[in-house]
């Protein structure tokens, strides 16, 4: 933190600001370029399958909005977004959480649109976050979040987590202090109040890497401790409506509305180049956040929030996601198959050392990922450029974590390939295991 | 600096970022909200002609993406920009340059297409400002940069400045140091190295909210200060095109490219509702504002990128931006002489005191306000009531100066209501002007 001003070079008038040396180009992002050869069976990207976007609904309300009203469309417009498409989200929001037995009173008024809900964790961090704030993550999480915070340059602490998600007591000792891994008791006094952590940022759907979900149980008992401990909620949401064969439990925003903000995306459902998501706010934080929104971009395009609205009136997301939804799972049920053809199937109940021998993947009820871990002694890092060498990407897990990136984790996407290909990447990733088992051996 | 921090209520479990004391509503936005009435003519906003924006291009541009490339307009992009629309921007600015005179190579990889300009001025601060930052900007300046800087906790610095822009003597007292207006020689020592500004702002082209524009020998001078003095330059041009006789001078950009960072907007010459712009920035920052803009919002969206890169192609803008000028020069026009008409023509050798006992105004030659005084002891603030009272709304200059606001300023826009309107709505203004002087001499 005490680093000297950086600048951009000797002879520079330019001198960049101290948060400029802690944003570093996105290492998925080096990654997938790495990757963008032609004829790779891509896992690696996070990309939507574009059969899933709506063209002709898109192209029709394209159409209309210039049609009905070209000048609304195409002026300067409100920074809280467009009031309909406002509506529509709250109504929305409301008909979900009554489906899962609560009642969650989102009002439009809370609603804020966003350009896509990457600028909202941009926002959120421009309002709760100082400098040296502490802020909490799930282990591993969303990288993309963790690059919005840091321009704000919080300290980002990971909280231990496993397939259900963030661990109660870990959590409990991260905002209260106490002994952590590594920390002597003397440095872990008790926190005072000014040090305490501004937010537990948490995907609770289909997580991005994991595919994970938080648990009816885990949630019940998150929401009872961030209350208890008056730590706000970022609850992450864009794979939420992706699920397979039940919808998730009722989101943890519906618990304690006051103590969340709530991140949504129009990005897995209709499109993201579109790039439109929203966020619901509580009062306490609502017009911070729209004032922020306001100095970052004015507001987002008009033309697309009617696009949008002009799409999803008369019910179509009832009509489109349910297709989205059995695409994927057909293409996860896929990648579960060619994995266990290749690696043989995930033991009922192995032990911790055979499990430690072997590839392991958990089989996500949602989303568009799935966490795999390599045996022990392997790197996911070391076996990509073996694996582009067979054709098949994927992306390492280790960026992902907030602190320690665990090596042996990968991300594999099912979604952008097809069946077909889906088959033939696992079997490359088999041949690249093969070649690096043996590597390793030599 | 080291007020407490600022928490959103005493049982709240929000604790807000210290910045967020310093984010406020824009002042011009709930000075719209008053004006807002039905009936009201506008002299108020910014919005331009809805006139102007080309609806049956957009249409068809939308109609032909959809159809030709739906899958890339409609997916997850580049953070730099959509290519063809990058490489248009290089091209036209390039042109724009040689057409002044001037070589500026702008190379399309040094172009980043953000969410509308304003997206530009945030990148900017982020990358640029630390909390305590001196920055320099005109007197007066654009509310809205103002409010992009904020955020990233400035000290914001005015520069006198006259109808030709910022007064050189007077920047070289801010960047070097020196007895300033209030300040004591002793707490004016040469300014240390780390204090000095990061940057100037400057509008040089039918500036928002004075409609001035800087001459070709203050530009010379600025940008030859600007290099002495290790000054980089953040050059803000959206409303350069909208010239009404004469191209403006060459950028000030396109005079040491290594030194500045220029922003450019099509919400002027196509429409605001796309929320496009752009920034050409030297190679010393441009990784870094690409960094913010990816943490931000990952990507403009990309459907709007092609839409302007198709509406754009086969030379549009040439044929299409000139109607604006003549549309916009016609309203100038109109405002002038209704100006002369209800208040008497400006006079050519007036003496200061006669200059101080009248409405006073300027004649852009461009963009799309004019800026007046009101005769001495008159504030623009307490004249807004009655005008409104009268059917009219302006918007007093006082919120667009960084330091003290000259109260007898106010910012008429003359491109949103129709000749017509502009005359009745001028006529209204003298009305409410003759009931404020009784006011005051009552």
């Amino acid at each position: 933190m005490n680093a000297p001003l950086p600048t951009a070079s000797v002879n520079s008038p330019w001198q960049l600001a101290r948060r400029a040396a802690r944003m570093n180009p996105s290492v998925i992002r080096e990654i997938l370029k790495v990757t963008e050869k032609p004829g790779i069976i891509s896992f690696a990207g996070g990309l939507p399958s574009p059969k899933t976007f709506p063209v002709a609904e898109f192209a029709a309300a394209c159409a209309k909005v210039l049609k009905d009203d070209p000048q609304g469309a195409l002026q300067y417009a409100a920074s809280e977004g467009h009031k309909p498409l406002r509506e529509m989200v709250a109504e929305q929001l409301r008909a979900q959480a009554a489906a899962a037995g609560v009642t969650w009173a989102v009002d439009p008024a809370q609603v804020l649109i966003t350009t896509g809900s990457q600028q909202g964790l941009d926002l959120v961090a421009k309002v709760l976050v100082d400098a040296g704030s502490k802020i909490l993550v799930e282990s591993p999480t969303y990288l993309g979040a963790v690059m919005a915070f840091t321009p704000m340059e919080p300290e980002v602490v990971s909280v231990t987590s496993d397939e259900h998600g963030v661990d109660i007591d870990a959590l409990r000792q991260a905002v209260l202090g106490g002994p952590q891994h590594g920390q002597s008791p003397e440095a872990a006094q008790q926190t005072s109040a000014s040090d305490r952590p501004r937010f537990l940022y948490v995907l609770p759907n289909f997580q991005n890497p994991t595919g994970r979900s938080m648990s009816e149980a885990r949630r019940a008992a998150l929401s009872t401790a961030a209350a208890e401990l008056s730590l706000p909620l970022i609850e992450d949401n864009p794979y939420g409506d992706l699920w397979f064969d039940t919808p998730p439990p009722a989101p943890l925003s519906s618990r304690n509305p006051e103590g969340c903000i709530y991140l949504g995306s129009f990005s897995k459902v209709l499109a993201p180049g579109l790039r439109l998501g929203f966020l619901v706010a509580p009062k306490a934080v609502y017009p911070k956040l729209l004032q922020a929104k306001q100095a970052a971009d004015l507001h987002s395009p008009g033309f697309n929030q009617r696009m949008i609205a002009e799409v999803m009136k008369d019910g179509f997301l009832d009509r489109h996601v349910p297709t989205i939804r059995a695409l994927y799972k057909a293409q996860r049920d896929a990648m579960l198959e060619a994995l266990a053809n290749n690696f043989g199937a995930m033991p009922v109940d192995a032990s911790a050392t055979e499990l430690d021998n072997r590839l392991c993947w958990n089989s996500p009820a949602g989303g568009m990922f799935l966490w795999a871990r390599l045996p022990a002694g392997m790197s996911a890092t070391d076996l990509l450029p073996l694996a582009v060498a067979q054709g098949v990407a994927f992306v390492p897990g280790a960026p992902f974590y907030a602190d320690h990136g665990d090596e042996r984790t990968l991300r594999l996407s099912f979604v952008t390939p097809s069946v077909e290909e889906i088959h033939r990447g696992v079997a490359a990733l088999a041949l690249a295991m093969k070649a690096y088992a043996a590597e390793c051996r030599a």
